[in-house]
């Protein structure tokens, strides 16, 4: 089709193991493993299946022809009948589907492909959760101004401002964690939910259908299962899980936020690729684009998230289809997008740079303004009046910001300026003093840094894969 | 590759015209035509142009090869400059371009299927409100039980129900209207909105570049442009593009709601298309998929809205490009949905069921209690006192609804106790007449119709095209 | 004023715990109680506090004058400054807020009302799940007509619909207490989050600071508490916190909708308050009121997720106040309109009515078709050939629903055909007991009714104020 | 009640002329005016009505006492019957409401405050635009760092920036007038819109109902009216408001943002209001407070799109009403919001202030990176070949952006670097006039400046009031 439109998300920022899970050909293969295995169970469970038989499909079920079912489905339009009759003529059965509604065969289907990349999700945030956290233990002593308002407030360091983000992207994971612990299966349930397909299949037996159930969730994998749905699971798991990504992307959201801010004042850059180089006549313009790129991912997941929240609570007695079109376009989408983020975060996260003589250069212009406090208590303690020092403080930063606005100053000198009021009686070594304390006044950042590393190596540890992954190269 | 996912929108629901829009190839096409343009104005504004350039390029403007372009793209690292030297390779000569920043391309290219795609959601919306009118005219005078909070209320037509959901069509469409109408080309305005890079292209001639803005934005058929503009138009446009789609599927989506909840009642059906059949031993099971789908689409739309909506009002300084993810997930697949949605809706219009004996049963068994005023006045009018014929009609009405509710009876017997008692003096004659003249107490509804219909008809004598259009096959 | 404008969710809906947690008198005690609370940790860790300080503004905590700190607003232009002001004036005392910035303040103060308001919904969702489960065993073995897509699909019971949308709720709920369990205050972490504020109030004692900061989160009551943050703690947490409700309201949703539609059928009616009385005259418009305000509240909730997700992830580096308006409006609103969502819940449960007699009528217009796949099996069975029966049924299946939409019958009579159709050699008494065993064919229904019961039982023990929790009266 | 909770978006934002349409007093002046105008157009088309009946409900009207309405409603249930009789008892008759429902009374008022609030939105928003056009005139020809990817890209002027939101904030504005212009009323249409009760009120003159309802809607001034609703209008006509209110507050807050972005380089700042001071010892401390409430306002707005989207399409029947809480919160609040920022809004484009200094000294470090081009044009001119020249360039350049990261310099003196450089042969003299030229090279910055006053000035002919009016204080 010379009008085909590839998934964007897919096609330019997603991985080969994302798409794996939500591509045409993934979905079909895990489809075949759930038949052969509720096969495999009902053969054990006393349903006869003719020797052989399980071993044909298995031989086949990697033979996904995605053109060949779209043709059964137009003719017969269904999609599930379509592929289970291509199944059926690759293996030279019909066995498969057995006492399954459509439904059975879907829900658990897809509530597999979410939980699978639910998990890719965990690795891959784990892995950034690593790497922020040496970042931030390299910087952990580099002072910065802290900005509230966007406007110069206290000293903090560049490392505790990335631990600061990495403790919601933190918070976001603990959330991930506790939706993937408590994820139930919908099971096999028949049409309506009440089983009853099974226990038909098992002439009556509801022992026997309760048993088939579990071995099928136990081969999901999955932690629980529902015991009550109907024709579907509630679509407000759907929304839990879409609300947990999204939640997720906060973290590197702010981060994103902030770093494009540090580099329109060229404190820092998110750096560019190995062989990459930017605009070699405007070096300059190391353009934040992965940054934008992670606030973008995330404007997108908020709009997955309307997408889920609009299905959440609507259900209409046993179960109806309104949710389909939504779910084959939030579902993928919203973990493609997550994918995509997380891996711009983590490219991001590698190639950072700061540039530390304009972090100094930036305290310096603020600092004498920050310390302004501990002045006047000094002077106090040297003698000077309280209500003098705090007037004369007061009119020389009034005049000094007025200065460096109007251009008559390009650097601070508030600090001389008060060095030369007998009203403060401080020597400017006095002032050269609280200026090096002050630039070190760090409070607990560094102690920050370090309780945050410590977290992130409990997690590390447990999740071993996720130290050493890399992300893929990006756009 | 086997991982590859396709836009499920453009695949399974989407129509070819809308795909062409929003394609690979489509995109290239739409640029290699603003650059050939832009050439012949530059041309006649006395930019040089050797002879027999531009036909080289026009002359290979259809040959897109999307894979190529790509390859170029993962080693410039620049989408843009990929597509402009596969294009001068193709034609031999490197003139297209000329003063123009990537943001010169890539706005108006995107305002263009933008523009494009909302002229083609016009048609669709005016073919569907055709569609409804007649289906609304054929149904004018059946007399249907209204209903306010799902609960039989007064006597209103089939077809008036219909009307009523056409309105807020209209209203919608109107409101679309309105956006194509005032719909903005940002036009080549330079790297930062001032356009300088016209400018110096003219040397210093700032009323050329003016002139040459001015040609292209007529070419782009658009009815207006942006004067002072960033490197990007602002994307509030995009968001009242998303919101007009979104408010358009409001009528659709309260007609399929509705429709679905009739369908429940067996009051009607959104029927089957020709060929297909529905279950043979379970003929009651028409499900209403199509209406389904039209509601999940509409989420699927706040969705994208709320994406749109995430970028509205965040312009950062002349623009940066947080947007640009979003922009290209939000704005083809707004345009896929609503054009899925309008196919679906056109579909069900024309298959439409209605099962007139069950609607008129329905009124029999609510009529009665729709009626007790117009007994009531009756009786005082023949002498009954008020009171006593109140509290008669009381009684056996909740006497009679209890009836029902317990089983006692599977008809609305209200008229005959009512008969039979001496309290209200009325006869049976008399209460055969009320039920006539009830039944067909449907106000203004068939003139409602008529109304509707007018309005509609002036409507498809300005779009000629639509009145023939015919949704293609749905899946 | 004559133009003000109460809150329309803490008026109209909300009860007098949950506004005694938001209201502006509300917020100001526990502001109070946090500066009473750092005071007494401060003398503790040996600032210095003069004798009966403390017991004087304990002694006024209470005097709340809200026109009197608008009044000190409207000079100061400052909120906090305002309060302060207020509470040392009554005391007579300036040692409040020592060490602290504003934000050590409000932060956690809204973490406080925050965090019992979550407490207060645990409960209330805990009450509702126990008069749900009380319900659904009340109706545990009544059949009823599963519906997919809206249409009959197979047999259910009432009990066993009620289990599923619990189960749902259920699973809102476990979200929920994961939130609660997992909700870390900010703490006083001072300007920037460096805790400088309190390191300078304890002359560089960063380990006294810490101390602080441990006694006044465990005096929150919360269960931990942030590390590394900035001015404010995450917005993410606001996010999480308002999905929970959202999510939470996903199964009175559900249930609600269900709700409506059976009243349509008048299977089942939200009931009324004692006393009150629906129309006399028209006794079948229960409307569901009640119903349609739960899905209210929970767009309402949907949309206050929306103004949390733009919050999430967006901060600017140390913190700026775009929220600050935002949560202002959200954070009240949202748990104004969950605790109106559950109260309405809790009243819709406590005065539900089921009809079954209507229950059992649309069991047995249905119940034929439901049944066909059983007759199929029993006539070849009985020897009849199965081509030949298979075509039978669908004759008469197809001729039956034909007739009962053309109003020729009213009841369906299908198994009487098939019983007089020689092709399948069935009996009227074979066909009697198809369709007892049929009516009887809930599968696990009841199985999962038992199991939901049981589930809530151990929840209500752990919760055992819950269990005793009876609604206000709701307008 | 010491726990009332009022409005906070009311209380603390909006002003009292917003007020007036939404608080419950203005409500009920409202529904009795137009009882009185369905009264005396009644008495006009022949119902008969006793003298001096109107005259006593017209004394009566403005005595409004909620809480006697209040209580009337904990009596019936039923607020419209509550607000009949406390109008009837203050009258002294029982003559209105005649041939009205419920929703023939709150529909329209609800719509006429809609209306109104609708009109006083553009009277600010225009005013606003004046505002702004003044103040994009006042800095026309500033000459300023234009930035992409908040990164230096060329040269605008700080007036054009102005217009370019100014643009914005007019595209906002007519999409409003837009959907002022088409605002359909409801009309009195009965209780499933056939206009049936009007009819009967008539003794079935359809003709004469016609005529009750056109004289009503020409009294609510609205421009024109639906002719098929049901018992409610179309919500989607609601979301069309709060998309346009949205859309509007897009201009402001890309203003805002940018605002935020600018004083945090204090290139400007948003002022303080008079008499009001910022922290005299920390006076660069000039917080963007009143520009972050701005995007809070707007992040606001889009939750209430987001419960306004949950209603559109959603309608059941002729109507229910699960959008009855949601429209109490969002369509109130909604305007108190959009009230709130276009005061904020007023109130900075009033006090900003631009430092023109630092505009400048801003400029003057990127300047000759962006001049990079002009540079090699004119060395090529003057006799150099192009490779080399352009080699030179980039060493150039990337040293000087190197020693400006690493400290090493504090000025940008590429020009200086590049006039010592023999390969390129220019001298100082020359690099001088290139930065002079190249720092007015602001395109058509100033016409386009001009050309958005002038379509300011044609705006606000048309409103004459909106050029006087002035915000009231904000907090």
């Amino acid at each position: 089709m010379t009008d085909a439109i590839p998934n964007v998300l897919a096609e330019r920022y997603a991985t080969p193991a994302m798409r794996a899970i939500w591509s045409g050909e993934g979905k079909v293969k895990l489809e075949r493993e759930l038949w052969i295995a509720v096969m495999k169970a009902q053969r054990d469970l006393g349903i006869p299946v003719p020797a052989g038989t399980i071993e044909d499909y298995e031989r086949v079920k990697d033979q996904v022809d995605l053109d060949s079912i779209m043709r059964r489905e137009r003719i017969t339009r269904h999609d599930v009948k379509a592929r289970i009759e291509e199944f059926c003529d690759l293996a030279g059965h019909e066995h498969i589907h057995k006492g399954m509604t459509s439904r059975d065969l879907t829900e658990n289907v897809e509530q597999l492909q979410t939980f699978r990349a639910l998990e890719l999700v965990r690795t891959k945030a784990v892995a950034a959760l690593i790497k922020l956290s040496s970042r931030a233990s390299q910087f952990r002593d580099i002072p910065l101004t802290a900005r509230t308002h966007n406007v110069a407030a206290q000293v903090t360091t560049f490392g505790k401002r990335l631990a600061m983000f990495g403790e919601e992207f933190l918070g976001g994971l603990n959330a991930l964690e506790s939706v993937i612990q408590s994820y139930p299966a919908r099971g096999l349930k028949g049409a309506v939910g009440t089983r009853l397909d099974q226990i038909s299949l098992f002439e009556g037996d509801a022992a026997k259908a309760g048993e088939l159930d579990e071995k099928v969730v136990a081969y999901l994998g999955l932690p629980l299962a529902f015991d009550a749905v109907g024709q579907v699971y509630p679509r407000s798991l759907d929304f839990r899980v879409v609300a947990a990504l999204t939640d997720l992307a906060s973290g590197p959201g702010s981060f994103a936020k902030t770093l494009r801010l540090m580099a329109g004042h060229e404190l820092a850059s998110e750096g560019f690729a190995k062989g990459q180089v930017g605009s070699s006549a405007m070096p300059h313009k190391m353009n934040s684009r992965s940054c934008e790129r992670i606030n973008g991912f995330h404007a997108i997941l908020k709009g997955h998230l309307a997408m889920a929240s609009a299905l959440a609570g609507d259900q209409w007695n046993e179960g109806d289809v309104s949710c389909s079109v939504v779910r084959r376009v939030m579902l993928p989408d919203a973990f493609l997008a997550i994918d995509g983020l997380l891996e711009t975060f983590l490219t991001v996260l590698n190639q950072m740079e700061v540039f530390e003589a304009v972090v100094l250069s930036e305290l310096e212009r603020y600092l004498p303004f920050l310390l302004t406090t501990t002045v006047l208590m000094q002077a106090v303690k040297n003698g000077a009046g309280r209500e003098a020092a705090h007037e004369a403080i007061k009119e020389h930063a009034v005049a000094t910001i007025g200065d460096l606005r109007k251009g008559t100053i390009s650097l601070n000198n508030l600090f001389e300026r008060l060095a030369a009021d007998p009203r403060l009686g401080l020597t400017s070594e006095q002032f050269t003093l609280i200026s090096e304390q002050g630039r070190a006044n760090t409070g607990a950042a560094a102690a920050q840094v370090d309780t945050f590393a410590k977290k992130v190596q409990t997690l590390a540890q447990k999740h071993p894969t996720a130290a050493t992954y890399q992300p893929g190269d990006i756009l």
